[in-house]
Protein backbone atom coordinates (compact mmCIF):
# COMPACT_ATOMS: atom_id res chain seq x y z
CA UNK A 1 0.00 0.00 0.00
CA UNK A 2 1.19 3.60 -1.06
CA UNK A 3 0.65 6.56 1.47
CA UNK A 4 1.03 10.06 -0.70
CA UNK A 5 3.41 11.97 1.24
CA UNK A 6 3.25 15.08 -1.09
CA UNK A 7 1.61 18.52 -1.10
CA UNK A 8 -0.86 19.04 -4.03
CA UNK A 9 0.65 21.49 -6.50
CA UNK A 10 -2.00 23.77 -6.88
CA UNK A 11 -2.10 27.93 -6.32
CA UNK A 12 -0.96 28.78 -3.08
CA UNK A 13 0.01 32.31 -1.23
CA UNK A 14 3.51 30.91 -1.35
CA UNK A 15 3.98 29.97 -4.77
CA UNK A 16 2.86 31.58 -8.32
CA UNK A 17 2.28 28.10 -9.66
CA UNK A 18 -0.04 28.29 -12.81
CA UNK A 19 -0.77 24.97 -14.60
CA UNK A 20 -2.21 25.92 -18.43
CA UNK A 21 -3.83 23.83 -21.31
CA UNK A 22 -1.68 24.55 -24.17
CA UNK A 23 -3.77 22.58 -25.94
CA UNK A 24 -7.11 22.08 -25.66
CA UNK A 25 -10.64 20.64 -27.02
CA UNK A 26 -12.33 23.85 -26.07
CA UNK A 27 -10.22 25.33 -28.39
CA UNK A 28 -10.95 22.54 -30.68
CA UNK A 29 -7.19 20.73 -30.47
CA UNK A 30 -6.64 17.00 -30.45
CA UNK A 31 -5.02 16.22 -28.02
CA UNK A 32 -4.85 17.94 -23.92
CA UNK A 33 -1.67 19.06 -23.20
CA UNK A 34 -0.83 20.88 -20.14
CA UNK A 35 2.19 23.59 -19.45
CA UNK A 36 3.75 24.59 -16.16
CA UNK A 37 6.65 26.59 -14.67
CA UNK A 38 8.02 25.19 -11.47
CA UNK A 39 10.94 26.38 -8.95
CA UNK A 40 13.17 23.75 -7.75
CA UNK A 41 12.11 24.59 -3.77
CA UNK A 42 8.62 24.95 -4.43
CA UNK A 43 5.74 22.45 -2.88
CA UNK A 44 6.62 19.17 -1.38
CA UNK A 45 10.60 19.22 -2.77
CA UNK A 46 14.20 17.94 -2.02
CA UNK A 47 17.30 20.12 -1.00
CA UNK A 48 20.69 19.31 -2.72
CA UNK A 49 23.71 20.72 -0.90
CA UNK A 50 24.43 23.13 -3.75
CA UNK A 51 21.36 25.31 -3.06
CA UNK A 52 23.16 26.96 -0.05
CA UNK A 53 26.95 27.23 -1.91
CA UNK A 54 28.97 26.68 -5.25
CA UNK A 55 31.44 24.42 -3.06
CA UNK A 56 28.62 22.15 -2.35
CA UNK A 57 27.34 19.34 -4.71
CA UNK A 58 24.58 18.94 -6.68
CA UNK A 59 21.83 16.34 -7.56
CA UNK A 60 24.23 14.44 -9.62
CA UNK A 61 26.83 13.29 -6.37
CA UNK A 62 23.71 11.59 -4.64
CA UNK A 63 22.02 8.19 -6.45
CA UNK A 64 18.78 7.17 -5.45
CA UNK A 65 19.53 5.14 -2.60
CA UNK A 66 20.88 8.15 -0.76
CA UNK A 67 17.25 9.47 -0.34
CA UNK A 68 15.35 6.33 -0.91
CA UNK A 69 14.74 2.94 0.72
CA UNK A 70 13.91 2.31 4.67
CA UNK A 71 13.22 5.38 7.12
CA UNK A 72 12.51 5.09 11.05
CA UNK A 73 9.74 7.99 11.80
CA UNK A 74 10.47 9.86 14.79
CA UNK A 75 6.98 10.97 16.26
CA UNK A 76 7.38 14.20 18.23
CA UNK A 77 4.76 14.45 20.98
CA UNK A 78 3.77 17.89 22.77
CA UNK A 79 0.78 19.44 24.47
CA UNK A 80 1.14 21.85 21.68
CA UNK A 81 2.94 22.68 18.66
CA UNK A 82 2.45 26.08 18.04
CA UNK A 83 5.95 27.71 18.15
CA UNK A 84 7.35 24.74 19.89
CA UNK A 85 10.95 23.99 20.40
CA UNK A 86 11.75 20.64 19.11
CA UNK A 87 14.41 19.84 21.76
CA UNK A 88 17.20 16.93 21.68
CA UNK A 89 15.67 15.02 24.34
CA UNK A 90 11.98 15.07 22.40
CA UNK A 91 13.93 13.38 19.75
CA UNK A 92 15.90 10.93 22.17
CA UNK A 93 12.30 9.82 23.55
CA UNK A 94 10.94 9.74 20.25
CA UNK A 95 13.94 7.09 19.31
CA UNK A 96 12.29 4.79 22.07
CA UNK A 97 16.31 3.26 21.78
CA UNK A 98 15.23 2.04 18.22
CA UNK A 99 18.24 1.32 16.04
CA UNK A 100 17.40 4.17 13.48
CA UNK A 101 17.32 3.18 9.44
CA UNK A 102 19.51 5.73 7.66
CA UNK A 103 16.39 7.72 6.53
CA UNK A 104 14.31 9.68 9.55
CA UNK A 105 10.76 11.04 8.98
CA UNK A 106 10.17 13.25 11.82
CA UNK A 107 6.37 13.60 12.48
CA UNK A 108 4.85 16.41 14.10
CA UNK A 109 1.17 15.72 12.66
CA UNK A 110 1.46 19.88 12.30
CA UNK A 111 0.02 19.45 8.68
CA UNK A 112 -3.44 17.82 10.42
CA UNK A 113 -4.16 20.34 13.42
CA UNK A 114 -3.51 23.89 11.16
CA UNK A 115 -3.81 23.71 7.00
CA UNK A 116 -0.79 24.17 4.83
CA UNK A 117 -2.77 26.72 3.04
CA UNK A 118 -3.12 29.28 5.88
CA UNK A 119 -0.51 32.05 6.64
CA UNK A 120 -0.24 29.93 10.44
CA UNK A 121 0.96 26.63 9.15
CA UNK A 122 4.07 28.90 8.13
CA UNK A 123 4.12 31.44 10.65
CA UNK A 124 3.71 29.60 13.52
CA UNK A 125 5.19 25.92 13.09
CA UNK A 126 7.09 23.81 15.84
CA UNK A 127 10.79 23.95 14.66
CA UNK A 128 13.71 22.72 15.75
CA UNK A 129 16.31 24.10 17.92
CA UNK A 130 20.29 23.40 17.64
CA UNK A 131 21.09 20.77 19.67
CA UNK A 132 18.13 18.90 18.21
CA UNK A 133 19.98 19.25 14.59
CA UNK A 134 22.62 18.42 15.89
CA UNK A 135 21.21 15.06 17.83
CA UNK A 136 19.81 14.26 14.28
CA UNK A 137 23.47 14.71 13.08
CA UNK A 138 24.61 12.66 15.05
CA UNK A 139 22.32 9.53 14.10
CA UNK A 140 24.38 9.93 10.98
CA UNK A 141 21.24 9.49 8.29
CA UNK A 142 21.75 10.25 4.44
CA UNK A 143 18.22 12.02 4.33
CA UNK A 144 15.96 13.72 6.73
CA UNK A 145 12.24 14.63 5.86
CA UNK A 146 9.84 16.64 7.88
CA UNK A 147 6.04 16.88 7.76
CA UNK A 148 6.35 20.79 9.41
CA UNK A 149 8.88 24.03 8.16
CA UNK A 150 11.45 23.20 10.19
CA UNK A 151 14.09 25.74 10.69
CA UNK A 152 12.86 28.26 12.44
CA UNK A 153 13.93 30.93 10.30
CA UNK A 154 11.39 29.80 7.51
CA UNK A 155 8.42 32.00 9.29
CA UNK A 156 10.81 35.09 8.74
CA UNK A 157 10.38 34.18 4.70
CA UNK A 158 7.14 35.59 4.84
CA UNK A 159 9.17 39.62 5.42
CA UNK A 160 12.70 39.00 4.63
CA UNK A 161 15.58 37.32 2.79
CA UNK A 162 17.26 34.97 4.65
CA UNK A 163 20.47 33.65 4.81
CA UNK A 164 21.75 29.73 4.42
CA UNK A 165 23.42 30.47 8.07
CA UNK A 166 19.63 31.39 10.03
CA UNK A 167 18.44 28.00 8.11
CA UNK A 168 20.32 25.82 10.79
CA UNK A 169 19.09 22.41 9.31
CA UNK A 170 20.86 23.83 6.04
CA UNK A 171 23.89 24.29 7.33
CA UNK A 172 24.38 21.35 10.06
CA UNK A 173 22.55 19.04 8.14
CA UNK A 174 22.60 19.78 3.90
CA UNK A 175 26.29 20.72 3.91
CA UNK A 176 26.96 17.19 5.55
CA UNK A 177 25.82 15.94 2.70
CA UNK A 178 22.34 15.20 4.56
CA UNK A 179 19.41 15.61 2.78
CA UNK A 180 16.75 17.36 3.61
CA UNK A 181 13.10 16.40 1.71
CA UNK A 182 10.80 19.51 3.16
CA UNK A 183 7.35 20.14 3.34
CA UNK A 184 5.68 16.62 2.92
CA UNK A 185 2.36 15.55 4.61
CA UNK A 186 0.35 12.71 6.04
CA UNK A 187 2.65 11.06 7.97
CA UNK A 188 -0.05 10.16 10.61
CA UNK A 189 -1.57 7.92 7.95
CA UNK A 190 1.77 5.32 7.85
CA UNK A 191 0.69 4.26 11.53
CA UNK A 192 4.47 2.50 12.30
CA UNK A 193 7.47 3.25 12.80
CA UNK A 194 9.38 1.70 10.25
CA UNK A 195 8.31 2.19 6.32
CA UNK A 196 9.83 2.16 2.92
CA UNK A 197 10.06 5.26 1.77
CA UNK A 198 10.53 6.87 -1.89
CA UNK A 199 11.15 9.57 -2.98
CA UNK A 200 11.44 10.92 -6.47
CA UNK A 201 12.49 14.43 -8.19
CA UNK A 202 12.32 14.47 -11.78
CA UNK A 203 15.21 14.08 -13.48
CA UNK A 204 17.08 17.02 -13.96
CA UNK A 205 20.49 16.61 -14.22
CA UNK A 206 22.88 18.92 -11.81
CA UNK A 207 20.39 20.59 -9.94
CA UNK A 208 20.17 22.35 -6.26
CA UNK A 209 16.72 21.06 -5.59
CA UNK A 210 13.41 19.10 -6.89
CA UNK A 211 9.64 19.09 -6.65
CA UNK A 212 9.06 15.59 -5.56
CA UNK A 213 6.67 12.74 -5.02
CA UNK A 214 7.16 11.05 -2.04
CA UNK A 215 5.47 8.09 -1.31
CA UNK A 216 5.69 5.81 1.92
CA UNK A 217 4.81 1.74 1.11
CA UNK A 218 4.05 0.11 4.09
CA UNK B 1 19.46 -1.97 -5.89
CA UNK B 2 17.03 1.09 -8.11
CA UNK B 3 17.71 1.42 -11.73
CA UNK B 4 16.78 4.40 -13.32
CA UNK B 5 14.46 4.06 -16.08
CA UNK B 6 13.85 7.92 -16.83
CA UNK B 7 15.56 9.83 -20.03
CA UNK B 8 17.63 13.21 -18.07
CA UNK B 9 15.56 16.11 -18.25
CA UNK B 10 17.84 18.83 -20.61
CA UNK B 11 17.29 20.85 -23.65
CA UNK B 12 16.98 18.20 -26.42
CA UNK B 13 15.19 18.94 -30.01
CA UNK B 14 12.07 17.55 -29.69
CA UNK B 15 11.46 19.91 -26.12
CA UNK B 16 12.23 23.33 -25.66
CA UNK B 17 13.31 22.22 -22.35
CA UNK B 18 14.97 25.11 -20.22
CA UNK B 19 16.36 25.22 -16.75
CA UNK B 20 17.62 28.27 -15.18
CA UNK B 21 19.01 30.14 -11.99
CA UNK B 22 16.32 32.80 -10.72
CA UNK B 23 18.76 33.13 -7.69
CA UNK B 24 22.42 32.34 -7.88
CA UNK B 25 25.77 32.85 -5.75
CA UNK B 26 27.46 34.36 -9.38
CA UNK B 27 25.07 36.95 -9.27
CA UNK B 28 25.21 37.59 -5.32
CA UNK B 29 22.85 35.83 -4.25
CA UNK B 30 22.98 33.62 -0.97
CA UNK B 31 20.77 30.78 -2.38
CA UNK B 32 20.81 28.53 -5.56
CA UNK B 33 17.39 27.70 -6.85
CA UNK B 34 16.34 27.16 -10.25
CA UNK B 35 13.05 27.47 -12.52
CA UNK B 36 11.59 25.26 -15.62
CA UNK B 37 8.75 25.21 -17.85
CA UNK B 38 7.89 21.84 -18.50
CA UNK B 39 4.78 20.20 -20.62
CA UNK B 40 2.74 17.32 -19.60
CA UNK B 41 4.47 15.22 -22.69
CA UNK B 42 7.64 15.64 -22.62
CA UNK B 43 10.70 13.80 -21.33
CA UNK B 44 9.81 10.36 -19.62
CA UNK B 45 5.50 10.51 -18.90
CA UNK B 46 2.43 9.16 -17.96
CA UNK B 47 -0.67 9.77 -20.55
CA UNK B 48 -3.99 9.40 -18.13
CA UNK B 49 -6.75 9.58 -20.78
CA UNK B 50 -7.92 12.88 -20.73
CA UNK B 51 -5.12 13.30 -22.89
CA UNK B 52 -7.06 11.90 -25.47
CA UNK B 53 -10.79 13.37 -24.90
CA UNK B 54 -12.74 15.25 -22.46
CA UNK B 55 -15.03 12.35 -21.74
CA UNK B 56 -11.78 10.71 -20.31
CA UNK B 57 -10.63 10.50 -17.27
CA UNK B 58 -7.57 12.81 -15.68
CA UNK B 59 -4.92 12.00 -13.05
CA UNK B 60 -7.18 11.78 -10.15
CA UNK B 61 -8.88 9.17 -11.39
CA UNK B 62 -6.04 6.74 -10.84
CA UNK B 63 -4.67 5.52 -7.80
CA UNK B 64 -0.68 4.99 -7.07
CA UNK B 65 -1.46 1.45 -7.24
CA UNK B 66 -2.66 1.56 -10.89
CA UNK B 67 0.81 2.46 -12.27
CA UNK B 68 3.16 1.49 -9.37
CA UNK B 69 3.82 -2.39 -8.43
CA UNK B 70 4.84 -5.30 -9.64
CA UNK B 71 5.43 -5.21 -13.17
CA UNK B 72 6.40 -8.24 -16.04
CA UNK B 73 8.92 -7.52 -18.57
CA UNK B 74 8.62 -8.61 -22.41
CA UNK B 75 11.19 -8.48 -24.49
CA UNK B 76 10.92 -8.25 -27.87
CA UNK B 77 13.98 -10.23 -30.10
CA UNK B 78 14.38 -9.78 -33.64
CA UNK B 79 17.42 -9.08 -36.21
CA UNK B 80 16.70 -5.93 -36.85
CA UNK B 81 14.75 -2.78 -34.80
CA UNK B 82 14.88 -0.45 -37.29
CA UNK B 83 11.35 0.22 -38.36
CA UNK B 84 10.00 -3.18 -37.18
CA UNK B 85 6.58 -3.81 -37.02
CA UNK B 86 6.14 -5.88 -33.70
CA UNK B 87 3.52 -8.49 -33.93
CA UNK B 88 1.04 -9.94 -31.38
CA UNK B 89 3.06 -13.07 -32.10
CA UNK B 90 6.67 -11.66 -31.02
CA UNK B 91 4.56 -10.75 -27.08
CA UNK B 92 3.41 -14.23 -26.99
CA UNK B 93 6.67 -15.38 -28.02
CA UNK B 94 8.45 -12.65 -24.93
CA UNK B 95 5.76 -13.75 -22.34
CA UNK B 96 6.59 -17.72 -22.60
CA UNK B 97 3.47 -19.14 -21.32
CA UNK B 98 4.40 -16.55 -17.65
CA UNK B 99 0.85 -15.71 -15.60
CA UNK B 100 1.78 -11.89 -16.23
CA UNK B 101 1.68 -8.78 -13.97
CA UNK B 102 -1.05 -6.03 -13.79
CA UNK B 103 2.16 -3.67 -15.25
CA UNK B 104 4.01 -4.41 -18.35
CA UNK B 105 7.10 -3.32 -19.51
CA UNK B 106 7.97 -3.77 -22.83
CA UNK B 107 11.64 -3.80 -23.98
CA UNK B 108 12.91 -3.59 -27.43
CA UNK B 109 16.47 -2.17 -26.50
CA UNK B 110 15.92 0.39 -29.27
CA UNK B 111 17.66 2.97 -27.18
CA UNK B 112 20.88 0.58 -26.42
CA UNK B 113 21.18 0.62 -30.74
CA UNK B 114 20.14 4.20 -31.41
CA UNK B 115 20.37 7.39 -29.03
CA UNK B 116 17.43 9.44 -27.96
CA UNK B 117 19.00 12.35 -28.98
CA UNK B 118 18.94 11.51 -32.84
CA UNK B 119 16.38 11.79 -35.22
CA UNK B 120 16.86 8.56 -36.19
CA UNK B 121 15.49 7.44 -32.77
CA UNK B 122 12.14 8.58 -33.26
CA UNK B 123 11.87 8.44 -37.30
CA UNK B 124 12.79 4.96 -37.34
CA UNK B 125 12.01 3.02 -33.91
CA UNK B 126 10.61 -0.46 -33.82
CA UNK B 127 6.32 0.61 -33.41
CA UNK B 128 3.16 -2.06 -31.96
CA UNK B 129 0.86 -3.44 -35.12
CA UNK B 130 -2.69 -3.17 -34.19
CA UNK B 131 -2.99 -6.56 -33.55
CA UNK B 132 0.33 -6.47 -31.11
CA UNK B 133 -2.00 -3.50 -29.24
CA UNK B 134 -5.01 -5.76 -29.26
CA UNK B 135 -2.96 -8.92 -27.45
CA UNK B 136 -1.52 -6.38 -24.74
CA UNK B 137 -5.30 -5.30 -24.18
CA UNK B 138 -6.36 -8.88 -23.84
CA UNK B 139 -3.61 -9.41 -20.95
CA UNK B 140 -5.75 -6.94 -18.85
CA UNK B 141 -3.05 -4.92 -17.25
CA UNK B 142 -3.04 -1.56 -15.65
CA UNK B 143 -0.22 0.11 -17.08
CA UNK B 144 2.20 -0.78 -19.75
CA UNK B 145 5.28 0.76 -20.43
CA UNK B 146 8.19 1.37 -23.60
CA UNK B 147 11.62 1.85 -24.26
CA UNK B 148 10.86 2.97 -27.60
CA UNK B 149 8.16 5.72 -29.40
CA UNK B 150 5.32 2.86 -29.79
CA UNK B 151 3.07 4.09 -31.92
CA UNK B 152 3.98 3.91 -35.72
CA UNK B 153 2.55 7.79 -36.42
CA UNK B 154 4.62 9.20 -33.20
CA UNK B 155 7.74 9.53 -36.52
CA UNK B 156 4.89 11.61 -38.02
CA UNK B 157 4.75 14.15 -35.59
CA UNK B 158 7.85 15.95 -36.73
CA UNK B 159 6.33 17.06 -39.93
CA UNK B 160 2.53 17.26 -39.15
CA UNK B 161 0.00 16.89 -36.28
CA UNK B 162 -1.19 13.19 -35.91
CA UNK B 163 -4.49 12.34 -34.20
CA UNK B 164 -5.47 10.11 -31.25
CA UNK B 165 -6.79 7.95 -33.94
CA UNK B 166 -3.94 7.63 -35.43
CA UNK B 167 -1.99 7.06 -32.37
CA UNK B 168 -3.33 3.84 -31.80
CA UNK B 169 -2.05 2.49 -28.53
CA UNK B 170 -4.08 5.96 -26.93
CA UNK B 171 -7.56 4.47 -28.45
CA UNK B 172 -6.86 0.53 -27.77
CA UNK B 173 -5.11 1.41 -24.69
CA UNK B 174 -5.17 4.58 -23.06
CA UNK B 175 -8.93 5.02 -23.37
CA UNK B 176 -10.12 1.80 -21.69
CA UNK B 177 -8.02 2.91 -18.75
CA UNK B 178 -4.92 1.35 -19.64
CA UNK B 179 -2.21 3.94 -18.49
CA UNK B 180 1.04 4.39 -20.82
CA UNK B 181 4.42 5.17 -19.68
CA UNK B 182 6.13 6.77 -22.81
CA UNK B 183 9.88 7.33 -23.52
CA UNK B 184 11.54 4.91 -21.11
CA UNK B 185 15.15 3.44 -21.13
CA UNK B 186 17.44 1.63 -19.52
CA UNK B 187 15.24 -1.49 -19.68
CA UNK B 188 18.10 -3.58 -20.66
CA UNK B 189 19.60 -3.11 -17.24
CA UNK B 190 16.61 -4.99 -15.07
CA UNK B 191 17.99 -8.17 -15.68
CA UNK B 192 14.81 -10.60 -13.82
CA UNK B 193 11.92 -11.03 -16.16
CA UNK B 194 9.96 -9.25 -12.94
CA UNK B 195 10.71 -6.50 -11.04
CA UNK B 196 9.41 -3.76 -9.01
CA UNK B 197 8.35 -0.51 -10.97
CA UNK B 198 8.28 2.72 -9.44
CA UNK B 199 6.66 4.99 -11.34
CA UNK B 200 6.01 9.00 -9.95
CA UNK B 201 4.68 11.62 -11.11
CA UNK B 202 4.62 15.78 -9.58
CA UNK B 203 1.16 15.49 -7.74
CA UNK B 204 -0.10 18.13 -9.78
CA UNK B 205 -4.22 17.56 -9.76
CA UNK B 206 -6.52 17.16 -12.81
CA UNK B 207 -3.45 16.13 -15.04
CA UNK B 208 -3.75 14.63 -18.68
CA UNK B 209 0.02 13.66 -18.18
CA UNK B 210 3.10 14.54 -16.34
CA UNK B 211 6.59 13.53 -16.30
CA UNK B 212 7.78 10.90 -13.97
CA UNK B 213 10.55 9.53 -12.50
CA UNK B 214 10.39 6.11 -13.03
CA UNK B 215 12.64 3.36 -11.15
CA UNK B 216 12.61 -0.29 -11.17
CA UNK B 217 13.82 -2.14 -8.01
CA UNK B 218 15.33 -5.52 -8.16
Amino acid sequence: MYIDLSLPIQPHWRYAFQHNLVSSFEKGDQWQISEFKMKSHWFSHIDFPRHTGLAFPDSESFPLDHYNGMASVLMITSPTMVNHAITAEELEKAKKGRSLEKILLIRSDWGVMTSWETHEFWSMAPYLTDEAIEWIAAQNPKTVAFDFPQDYSIRLLQDRKVSPEEQKTHIILLRQNILLVEYLANFNAIKQETCEFICLPLRIPHIDGCPVRAVAKI
